[in-house]
């Protein structure tokens, strides 16, 4: 069993300062509420609508917001997810997320799906790849965005035997949004028997809006914590794949799968 | 621009002649609709629960049941597809959907996922394969019910050219098909941007219940049409491709998606 949190915030575009401390605020009140792991928007350092600004912004996975993150980790005990600017060794710009656990190194993944000319302006896309990293017995995988609405990368995770899919985001306030967060997100936790842990930003960050409902969705399709369209939040919910067994048992989509 | 009918029909386990009867009352219903297309229900000939009578009533695609189909299909000018226990050239048993258009052979899909011991006692699993058949300038693929709730299945019709994917189906009467029927199917069409006519039974065969909630659902993921869990109905509705060019844009998965 993980207790996972999810946090719905409010990112300002290019205030990375500002940002890491609604960050950390959040990993403090999570590991009140006794959570195991923090899931946070996509970009959330940056803020999403940084737009030329992550040219300067963007950090190394040792960078300083990083390594002040990753302290604040091992201080709360609550692990982290978290979506960053990424300048890879490579000095190519990375839409990213990193898992920070304490006592352990990051793991990073590189958004696959970039979204749109705003992303292909800023980003490069990442490796197809499963990412995946270990906490508190269950496998967990880390999507971003516009990736999770693509069946086949959630079916690769699920396949590499996640238990949980993390998932930053940062939808637009779109119509077409609310499609995706409230229909399409439940479909691939039930057509993969998994969780998802979906956190949005909301509100305007300077440069755009976002739709938020962020959600924590079940094996069986339904929603265990879900926000409103306007609220900053932290969402908590406890993962136990035990409880979905008859579930997993009536829809065995993994083990039937014919390709 | 296709009118589609979907028929919902209560089928009789083993009552061919009475089914018969039933379906080809329905295209004379659809084609007195201006319908160019009437999809029924997977193994609407011969009654899904006909159970070890398959084995006597299972036909080739020249059998009476398909000629006498084929026939009325000359006479209203309305295009069938329709689920069938197929006895196969190779003399297996085949739980099939054939494609009946004025004037062409029959195209046939064989189901690739068996659902449960039920179907994999009496039937032999298709090819994984993408049949489809054209009509009214659009591009119409074949799946049966289980093989729709793979997204695997649904993207390799799409990439082959479906404009609609026609799925005869026999949901059973159980709490996940409200999922299956109303979330999964909606989320099919909106991750190709393409049409699902669903075409379910309803009411008991005298072996088993089903779930209805048949439905025809557009590119954006909204239902053109829909039948309650309890109804015998024609379901109506124009598929046109043009109108959701703007839906189309927003959601270019297929022309995006990165393997």
């Amino acid at each position: 069993m993980m207790r996972t949190a999810v946090l719905q915030m409010q990112a300002r575009a290019g205030a990375v300062s500002a940002n890491l401390e609604r960050i950390e605020e959040a990993l403090a009140q999570a590991a009140a509420s006794g959570a195991d792991l923090l899931v946070a928007p996509e970009l959330a350092v940056q803020g999403y609508g940084a737009g030329e600004a992550f040219a300067q912004l963007a950090e190394p996975r040792d960078g300083t917001s990083l390594t002040r993150l990753q302290a604040t980790v091992e201080r709360t005990g609550v692990a982290l997810v978290v979506g960053f600017a990424e300048r890879g060794a490579d000095r190519a710009l990375y839409n990213s997320a990193a898992a920070l656990r304490a006592g352990e190194a990051p793991v990073v993944y590189r958004k696959a799906q970039l979204y749109e000319s705003y992303e292909r302006t800023h980003f490069a896309p990442g490796k197809i790849e499963a990412t995946t990293f270990r906490l508190e017995s269950m496998t967990v995988g880390m999507l971003i965005c516009f990736d999770v609405e693509f069946p086949e990368h959630v079916r690769r995770l699920a396949l590499a035997g996640a238990d949980v899919i993390a998932v930053p985001t940062a939808l637009p306030d779109l119509p077409s949004s609310v499609f995706v967060a409230e229909r399409i997100v439940p479909v691939r936790a039930f057509e993969n028997q998994l969780f998802i842990a979906y956190a949005d930003l909301v509100g305007h960050d300077g440069q755009m809006s976002y739709a938020g409902r962020s959600v924590i969705v079940a094996p069986d399709g339904e929603d265990l914590a879900r926000a409103s369209a306007d609220e900053v939040r932290l969402l908590v919910a406890d993962l136990g794949t035990e409880a979905y067994s008859e579930s997993r048992a009536l829809n065995p989509y993994l083990a039937e799968l014919r390709v």
